[in-house]
């Protein structure tokens, strides 16, 4: 069973769509790196019951992804605020070293604290 | 029949998620505002059979908002967005009045480009 590093962040997004089984299967095999038999053994169900459980897990992921698109999306958010904290820090270097704006110093800072909170979004 | 209005904003979010059927009957209802009887007449199906699949498409509407929380998410993204235009529009003023730097100019207008995209990725 090849593992497709993609489910691990697809989990992030629509891990609590999943059963408690599903999840607890699939967690222990991408994030713990445990085997089919060890996360059998924690489960108390079998090695076969285990790969089953993954495997739909798998395919509600993908088939969410398909249809709601969240990680391509907020993949392309993470993009576009990572080039406006880029171009805020330029506007904070050249205020600070050569106009010394207060106004434009007090937008700076509501505009990085906005930035934190929709990076504590994800 | 009671119409909850947060209903055709989670549409919007997770509508891919209903059957065709469901779609349809929900949006003649929330977005055309037809009759249970005239969208039982479009669709070939019975009033009831209608007012089942809204109400049907409605609980799957909420469950998906509880566990993924979309609508939630996209609204603080919305408010966090429409506060570093705000701002970036005071630092674009001030730049243009009194300091008129050039990097600062071209620093607003890559952000303004990227909240653009921002805007269109709803």
């Amino acid at each position: 069973m090849a593992k497709d590093m993609k489910v691990a962040y697809l989990l992030d997004f629509y891990g609590d769509l999943l059963t408690e089984k599903q999840r607890n299967s699939i967690e222990y095999y991408y994030n713990d790196d445990l085997s089919l038999g060890e996360i059998g053994t924690n489960l108390g169900i079998s090695r076969q019951g285990v790969r089953d459980n993954i495997k739909r897990a798998e395919a509600i992921l993908f088939e969410m992804e398909d249809k709601l698109g969240l990680a391509r999306k907020f993949s392309l958010i993470d993009q576009s605020l990572a080039a406006i904290k880029k171009n805020i820090d330029i506007i904070d270097t050249r205020n600070m070293r050569i106009y010394r704006s207060n106004d434009i110093n007090e937008s700076i800072k509501v505009i990085l604290k906005e930035l934190d909170k929709l990076d504590q979004l994800k």
